[in-house]
C-alpha cells in the first residue's frame, strides 16, 4: 500500500477501506507517513468528505493509535459528556454531582488546557485542598463508592489525533466536519466512555458559528458513536452569549454550587437538566427522558445533588465547607461595575470577546506557561433581552490588578450592545439529536 | 503574512495577489515554508484552480526563484519548443536544423532525464565525437554563426519548480492544469525563451490521455505565455501511437536525418512542418504560417536543412559523415522481426507500452544511474490503419542481448492489436491554439 495512491483515491472522491485507514493512521503515528502527505490527504478530505463508515473507521483507528482507559471495574454504564466549548460554560461542574446523585457513575478524566478560563481541574482547584493526584485504583474505588471522581489526563491517549490536530492547525484543514467529529469521538472513546452526550455549541461565541454546521457536526458525531457501539446523543445549545452569569474559575464553582442548590441562573440550570437527563437515560437509570429529568429535579430539591458535591470534594482532599460558605473560595481584591451608558435592551453579548476580557484579567491561559488567577473573572448582571437603564451594572469585574481594568472595560463595552427597542432572548436549545 | 492564511484563502476559492504568490514561492524555495504547508496548498489548488493572473504570477515567481539564462547576445528572437512528452518523438532532432536552416536562432539547452529513450543530448551522442561540454560564450558564438547549438543544462534554474514537482509527485497533486502549465512555462522562460511553441500530446501514450484535458493545458500555457510577454502557440498532436517509426537513440538520429532529407515518415515530417512553421512565424522570419511552411519545405528540398545539421554536428565535435553514411551510427548486434499472427488491419499501438519495450532493450533509463544503450530500440513497420498479413513484420527489434527478447516480444504483442475490419488512422493534429 502506498500513501500517494490513498491520497489520490480520496482526492478522486472514492471511499477508503478499513485497512487503508488503519494503514494511514498507524503509519502517521509511527512516522512512516510524513506530514507533507498527511496534510495533502486532510485537504483532500476537506473537499471530498468521508462516508459514515470511513468516519467510524477513522475514529477507531485513532482510538487504537495509543492507550485506552479501562473502566470495566466501575459498575454501571459510564456516560461521558463533551462540550465543543464556549464561554462561562459551568455545565461540567454542575452535571458531575447532579447525575452522580441519581446513581450514574461519573469517572471524569479532565485537563487544564488553554482558553478564556481554566479547565475543569483548574476550576475545582479553587476549592482549598482539592487535588486530582490520585492513583487509578483510588479513582475507580471513589467512583464506585461516591459515583463521582475526577482525575488528571494520563497515558498516551490518541497520539494520532494530537499529531494530526497540530498539523491541521497550520494547514487550514481544521474546519472539516469528518475530521472534527472523529477527533472528538476518538478522545471520548479512548478515555473509556460506554455512552456519550454531546453539547454542541452554536452562535458567535462558538467554534461552529452557524446552526446548520453545528447540526451537521452533532449528527456526524452521533452517527460515529452509534456505528462503533457507543450510544450517543447530542444537544445543540446557544453560545451567542455566555452561558450563566459567571466567567472565571472560583466564580464558576460558586455558580455551580448555586445551581445544584436550585438557585442558579435559569439557562445554566435548564441546560444541565437537559444534558443530565440524556446522561441518566443513556446510563439506563431511567426508562425515559422525562423520568430522568424529574429524578434530577428531585435531587436538586431534596439536597442530594449538593450532598454528592460535598462528598466528592472531601474525598479528593477539598474543603467541602465552601459549599455552605462560598466566601472561602479565592476572592478578588477589586470589584468594579461596568455600567450601562444608555437606556434600552441588551441586544448582543459577544461571548468570545467577553471571554477574552476574562482572560485579560488572568482567568485563563494564553499560553501553556501562563499562570491562572483563580479568583478573577466576570459576573454578567444582564443577559440578552434584559432591560437596562443608564447607570445599571451590566457586568461586575473581579480583578486583582487595576492596571488593565480600562482595557477590560473597553473590550466589554465593545462586546455588549444595547438597543433602544425590545429584544427577544435567543433560545437555549436549538435542536436535539437522539439517533 | 502567514502561510496558513494563504492556504485557507485558496482553499476557500479566493484569488491570491502577486505579493502572496511571491511570498509562497520564495518562502518555499528558501525553506521557510515547510513541505506540509505546501502540499496542503497544492491540494487546495487541485480543487480550486487558479485564475489566469495567478497562473502568470506563479510562473514568474518560479522563474525568479533561481538563475535565468541571458540569451540577449544572440541575434534575433529566440523561439523554444516544448513537447509534453511521448514515445519515439524525434521532433526536436528534426526541428533544430530545420528552422535554423531558414535563419531562426536555436539555442537549445537540453538534458538527459528518465524515460523510454534518452534525452536529446543522449540521442545526439549517438553521433561519434559529438559533445555538449562547451562554454557559454562558445555556445552563444555557435548559435550566432550556425543558428543552432545544444548545451547541457547548467545553473540553478527554477529550483522552486524542482522542489515543488518532487513534492507533488508524492502527494497526488501532479495532475493539476495550473501547476503543470506554470511548471513547464517557468522552465522555458528561465532558459531564455522569447517565444514558445508547445507540442501538447494526447492519447494513450501521452500524459494527457484525454483531448479536452490536453486542450485545456495548451490553452493554459498559451495564456500564461501571452500574459508574461512571451508569444506562445500550441499544437495538440496525437500520441495514441508512437510518432514516426523509430524508438531508440541512434535509430531516431537516423530517422531525423531521413526526415531532413525529405525521406522520413509522413507523420513526423508533417508535425515538424507544423511546429516549425509556428517557430519561424514567432521568430518573425515569415509574415504568415503559410509562408513559414513553404520556407521549411524548400529547406528540405534544396538540402539546406541537411547542410545545417552537418555544420551543427561538426561544430560540436561530431562526425558529420554519419549524415551521408548512417551505418556509422551505433549498430545493434541482433535484428529480430516481430511478425503478425493474423490477417487484418492494425487497430492499436499502445505508445507507452511500446516505449516500455524499448526501455527493456536498454534504450532508456529506468533510474538516474541506468546506462543507456544507444544502438538498441524498435522500428515500427506498420502503423494504425495499415493492412497486415500473417508473417508480415510489425516491428523490427534492435537488440544487443538476446536474454529478454521474448519478454520484449510479449510486451509488443500485447501493445499491438490487429482488427479483422479496416481501421481509420487517427488524425495527427487535433487542434492548434494561436492565442
Amino acid at each position: 500500500m502506498r500513501m500517494v495512491d490513498l491520497i489520490e483515491k480520496k482526492r478522486d472522491g472514492n471511499e477508503l477501506t478499513k485497512e487503508e485507514i488503519q494503514f494511514i493512521i498507524s503509519g502517521y503515528t509511527n512516522g512512516d507517513i510524513p506530514d507533507y502527505q498527511m496534510s495533502a490527504f486532510t485537504m483532500a478530505i476537506f473537499f471530498q468528505g468521508m462516508s459514515e463508515t470511513e468516519r467510524a473507521e477513522l475514529t477507531m483507528a485513532m482510538v487504537h493509535s495509543g492507550d485506552t482507559i479501562d473502566l470495566s471495574e466501575i459498575e454501571g454504564i459510564k456516560v461521558d459528556k463533551h462540550s465543543t466549548g464556549g464561554v462561562g460554560d459551568t455545565t461540567t461542574l454542575v452535571l458531575g454531582p447532579l447525575v452522580a446523585a441519581v446513581g450514574v457513575p461519573v469517572a471524569k478524566m479532565s485537563g487544564r488546557g488553554l482558553g478564556h478560563t481554566g479547565g475543569t481541574i483548574d476550576k475545582l482547584e479553587a476549592v482549598p485542598g482539592f487535588h486530582v493526584e490520585i492513583k487509578n485504583e483510588e479513582f475507580i474505588k471513589l467512583v464506585n463508592e461516591n459515583k463521582l471522581a475526577v482525575i488528571g489526563q494520563s497515558g498516551n491517549l490518541t497520539p494520532a489525533d494530537k499529531k494530526l490536530y497540530s498539523l491541521r492547525d497550520v494547514t487550514a484543514t481544521v474546519n472539516s466536519i469528518p475530521l472534527i467529529a472523529s477527533s472528538i469521538m476518538s478522545k471520548k472513546i479512548a478515555a473509556g466512555a460506554d455512552a456519550i452526550v454531546l453539547d454542541v455549541k452554536t452562535g458567535a461565541g462558538a467554534f461552529m458559528k452557524d446552526l446548520d454546521d453545528a447540526k451537521e457536526l452533532a449528527k456526524a458525531m452521533v452517527d460515529i458513536g452509534n456505528a462503533v457501539g457507543r450510544k450517543t446523543m447530542a444537544v445543540i445549545s446557544d453560545m451567542s452569549q455566555p452561558l450563566g452569569y459567571a466567567i472565571g474559575n472560583a466564580l464558576e464553582v460558586k455558580e455551580a454550587i448555586d445551581t445544584l442548590s436550585g438557585k442558579g441562573p435559569k439557562d445554566l440550570e435548564d441546560l444541565c437538566l437537559e444534558l443530565g437527563s440524556y446522561m441518566v437515560f443513556l446510563a439506563e437509570k431511567a426508562d425515559s427522558l422525562e423520568e430522568a429529568r424529574s429524578m434530577l429535579e428531585k435531587a436538586i430539591q431534596n439536597g442530594d445533588a449538593l450532598k454528592t458535591l460535598k462528598t466528592f470534594l472531601e474525598a479528593q482532599g477539598g474543603d467541602a465547607s465552601v459549599v455552605d460558605s462560598p466566601e472561602k473560595l479565592p476572592q478578588a481584591k477589586f470589584k468594579i461595575e461596568l455600567t450601562a451608558k444608555e437606556d434600552g435592551y441588551v441586544s448582543e453579548i459577544v461571548a468570545d470577546s467577553v471571554g477574552t476580557a476574562a482572560m485579560l484579567l488572568g482567568a485563563g491561559r494564553a499560553t501553556k506557561e501562563s499562570q491562572i488567577d483563580l479568583a478573577v473573572g466576570l459576573m454578567l448582571n444582564k443577559k440578552i433581552g434584559d432591560q437596562v437603564k443608564i447607570g445599571d451594572s451590566l457586568v461586575t469585574i473581579y480583578s486583582n490588578n487595576q492596571d488593565n481594568v480600562e482595557q477590560v472595560k473597553t473590550k466589554l463595552y465593545e462586546s455588549i450592545k444595547v438597543s433602544p427597542s425590545p429584544v427577544q432572548a435567543p433560545p437555549l436549545v436549538y435542536a436535539t439529536i437522539k439517533e
